[in-house]
């Protein structure tokens, strides 16, 4: 066994699933109850509402799967479309490639809108589009809020202020799971119908909940949607949350992590949150400037909080610097996905994350840069990001 | 706040989620990682192979979806079947109708066959309505194996003998959602395509985990089925847990607590886990009948190992019984449901449980009866479930 | 490996330590931190004040020592005396036995009251002794409050009235640690110089807090006390805390798992606690009284609230009463020591406990008993101890 | 509550306690059990036994007492020495000077070596001393083997070649908290007769446990030594050990803790951990060169490999770059004590740690550093660690 320990923490710096907060951990750890007595919704009531916080939503209504993220996309298009309905989506990077799948395979009629991996939606286009579709054919648009292949950040407002500008009906889709809970996203202001996550990014909790936040609009198709489902019906949640139940047994550890994450969220406060996610974003990208390297995102106006895509040199295989920097550092980092396999090494940084860790991981990608051949200045990010820290930092 | 924290253990006596022994607990408290990295599969891949032993089968391959029960159910039925299919389904309690409700939704043609409440599956009829069948329209039958409303276990392997005898070639799906880990359950001797289970019962985990055991005629259904389907796909789950991934971030949590339950049944062997169930179980109806009360459950054959239904007095109201025992002596019971809702009280003695929790429960069960008005022999249960306890137990 | 595994709950019915309440267990579950830093002090310093509530205490001084309740012993008695004083010291149980033993290992001159074990402390004698005690030569008192050998609880307000009543100027040292957070116990009222507990007892944590509440008049007597001692030094402690700290480094679970366990004991009310002891000893004391069995204690005004000492009819050996209990039932019960060896066993009732888990290790109690030869009437002790506790119940 | 919690992980960088490893922290989630059944010694029998390995012990004997490390140090000098004995320790730095107030308070007649604080043991002074002891009073040399305030360690082996050459029959006590389980320890080979440790550093448990490793030469002297003791007598744990118990209730989490954390010493390998620790150490103070500030180690000969004091410029308060380091950056590191005090921060690198850990740590150094106005490179010390850490890193 001699030498079979990796002795301290792994450094987890891939884009979800992020760092459970010791106190989540700890909420976690709770005796299983009987999820139908009469003290059971004093836990599931609060969450329904508390939830809609992260959402910045008043209006909405949260639905709770037992699923991962994927669920969620199934439960918001299956609840709300029928088969054949027509849905306008962007494309520019892996998930949104794998919303675009499902929402086929439910049987939606896709019209995709390509864009370059590094951008994001276009809204010129996605007006252009609308405003094409004079029988308002189109039923919804499905943007993906922060395309986490490309560490490609679309802008919600605007895709909103594009179909009002075109005047059209279609509803708005966005999944958010790699940015709900620490870029800022609002639900209502941007009139998103059915927005998106999971418990394992933002809400720094272990994967198995999906979480759809339903507008009135979208709870209104609902009714008439004839998409098949069963296990992620609408109806069913709502009749059974009414009460505070639901209709099969909930996955209780998440139920209680859930309300503790979101204590921690409103504790630190959201907009610090957000806050937070973005000076350590800009951190991560002082490093990749000093390296003398370029982010898979095309602009900064695409720069995410949450996930910078790190293009390696020419000659250079991405994926040999996660090999080394996974084996030797005990650093997990994103690899490069599909179209992008290799080109790239991706550092997510969301999540239960501070200044010293990101450091250390990004001192791990140094190490692991110059093993892999990358000729880099050794300290050079961490110095960088260092300077944009301490300007942040007062108190 | 004063008066406001109850004091000691809750006794969990509903079927479902059973308790989970201190050392899943500890288990499934782990950071989060990487679930692409190099080394995941050393958890995932012996997870796969040793979840069929709890289902007796060699042949079959496992699904792990992160979803209760209900998915697992939805997952077996739209993965192997297409829309307008005809299936088979004895009706007899409240899961039953559940199912085959889920059944229809998802666009099946399902022949019900009632049952009284209280019975379950019967053999003869299956093989009645088979063999009547000439056009093999019928492609499969499905059976909740323990009825976990009423206390009722169904003969699968009966059913098994029922459809051989018809010469059909329906194939055979099982919920075995209480009973697998609990009470004798064999995939491959019955000929089972497709077997349900969920975390929260015999495998003593949370909820979260919705389990299939498919059989290969039911795999090669998968190639055909129409049914629609994207969160819960075979196909997706078999190409990546071919080398230990998922095709979503999976509850990670949950899989290491699997491994951990696993390993529990397996110290404790099989076998002797369903003598448990049954020991247990025999103490709780020597009690019942030493109160003086039946079970729903019509005849001895239909006897459950994992929960008994126990019918109140007329006038009675099993509510009360149930409401008295949570808030007076912090005893959780299950409830009628449906049809028998007041008329029953139901214990659940499945998962992580010893005699002294049982002939604790059976004591709380005792003081609340009496507390709601029914005249039993104080001590008299506990007395009778003592001497079957003793009578099973040296060394 | 097979059968190694004992499924279900063990029943811990030493007198200590006791069970975990989940919420404790959780809350020791602790990161460690570095406890010089400026923020400890916010877990500490109420520590210090709200301990003092346990022991009914407003101007006494708490120790908290990283030890067990032995450690306790040695640091009341060194830092308050000196080599060659003289204490005097009822003697009826193992646990006064070793207290003292121990005050003559560090030193003191000890005066022996020997009682029957089965009686307690007497006042009468106390006073006699003090009386005739001219010179003032005792020092102090020593009585163990609940004498966990034999389940006997002494009256200590008559222990005090007897030294007023004699005019003598003794100290009054008390062990609670079988009865402090459990039975009725007020230090200042009772004017108790030094009250020791541990905090593996009705404190409801593992052992490692030996914990010390000192009156006024033993940090006087600190001030000139000669007893040798460093690890234990009262002024260490004092000046560490002051400020919140500790003289070397604190067992940080333990502190955390201190503040949530006052947090429970305040939530419930020290007085519904002592209630709750007082209705579970009743619910035993019944069940012996219906098994045709007797007590250690010679006398109701001995009944300990927090162990009930059973003894075993002629010719049986209670350890094998013990064995069988935990061999198997998984049942832990308390055995006879020294003097009383095989003679009785003991039930120890005390910390997180409800009606059903006594009811169930009642039940365990009855089959052990049963299977070792003694006569008794299965589910008689169970009914009696129900009867108890449905009359101490409403709402 | 907006701005109250602290995102991410604290860097635990104080010498001591130390992070303790996640499945560390999973072993301590026990259950309360009863300390005297018959099962308990399959849990402690072994830790004796296993524990001797990171003392590289085969003769001696250990002792775990529920204390810190300076109920060790007590436990050690009053099993086997008398009052009056005369002892030579030398002193300097802040922990010595504590052992040696101890001994002194214990009765004991020391005879100081002072040394410069930044200097450790001087074999040569210690054998002049011993040298001219002709009568033999002096009993035993003590000696700190990792000064923790001052990051000094001294050459125990070399001192024991003292002892030898001198030709005296002291005995050698050594203070190996600090040391043990991270720097390389001999007690056999080095004849040392009481080793000490505590659980909170190489051990990587919370504080709790005070150990000794005894020589049965020490265990020969403790038939006759007479200082008083009780709570820490070697006799009663002797005799209670011999079977697999304790003369009190041992705090259980610690035990089962203990097993665990030997487990990861063993499954890493002894000597890999002490590689490891000296790797960390190298990075560090490469770092402080970087850096151009000094350690508090007069020379390389005593540079520690668990902590590095780092001597701050002139005009500088070392306490205020721990106070920003911890307000900013939420990084603690060790204060400078007593002579110290304001002159130097201390960085602790011991116990559950790996490279980006460290890295994390020096970043926040460097940034803590300049914002309190030293003049440093940034990133300088990083970019030095890491290169010495790519060269120790292959495969």
């Amino acid at each position: 066994m001699a030498g079979s320990r990796r002795p301290g923490r792994n450094f987890l710096f891939v884009p979800g699933p992020t760092n459970v907060p010791e106190r989540v951990q700890r909420a976690m750890i709770v005796p299983m109850e009987d999820h139908r007595s009469s003290s059971f919704p004093e836990l599931t009531r609060p969450l329904f509402e508390d939830t809609k916080a992260i959402f910045k939503s008043r209006e909405g209504q949260i639905f709770l799967f037992p699923s991962s993220g994927t669920g969620a996309w199934e439960a918001a298009l299956t609840n709300t479309l029928s088969p054949g309905d027509r849905v306008l989506a962007p494309r520019f990077g892996q998930f949104s490639t794998l919303w675009i799948d499902l929402a086929q395979r439910v049987g939606l009629d896709v019209v995709i809108q390509d864009e370059e991996w590094g951008a994001g939606a276009d809204p010129a286009r996605i007006e252009e589009a609308l405003r094409a579709d004079r029988e308002h054919r189109i039923k919804a648009v499905l943007v993906v809020h922060n395309e986490t292949a490309t560490g490609v950040t679309s802008d919600i407002g605007a895709v909103r202020r594009a179909i009002d500008a075109a005047g059209h009906p279609a509803m708005l889709y966005v999944d958010g799971v790699s940015s709900i809970g620490s870029i800022d996203f609002r639900a209502d202001e941007w009139g998103v119908d059915c927005a998106i996550t999971g418990s394992q990014k933002g809400l720094m909790l272990p994967a198995g909940l999906g979480i759809v936040c339903a507008s009135r609009r979208a709870l209104e198709a609902a009714k008439t949607a004839e998409c098949r489902r069963a296990y992620f019906d609408f109806a069913d949640q709502t009749k059974a949350n009414a009460t505070g139940y639901f209709p099969y047994t909930p996955p209780l550890p998440l139920l209680y992590g859930l309300r503790e994450a979101l204590r921690c969220l409103s504790e630190e406060g959201l907009e610090q949150v957000v806050a937070r996610h973005r000076r350590l974003a800009d951190g991560a990208r002082a490093a990749v400037r000093a390296w003398g390297l370029t982010l898979c995102a095309k602009d900064p106006k695409w720069h995410s909080d949450t996930v910078s895509a790190v293009m390696v040199p020419e000659g250079i295989n991405g994926a040999e610097v996660i090999d080394i920097a996974y084996r030797r550092y005990d650093l997990a980092l994103g690899a490069g996905l599909s179209k992008v396999a290799g080109k790239l090494f991706r550092i997510g940084h969301l999540g239960d994350l501070n200044e010293l860790m990101l450091l250390g991981a990004l001192s791990g990608c140094e190490m692991a840069m110059r093993d892999a051949g990358i000729r880099i200045e050794p300290g050079s990010g961490v110095a960088a990001a260092q300077e944009q820290f301490r300007k942040g930092r007062e108190g």
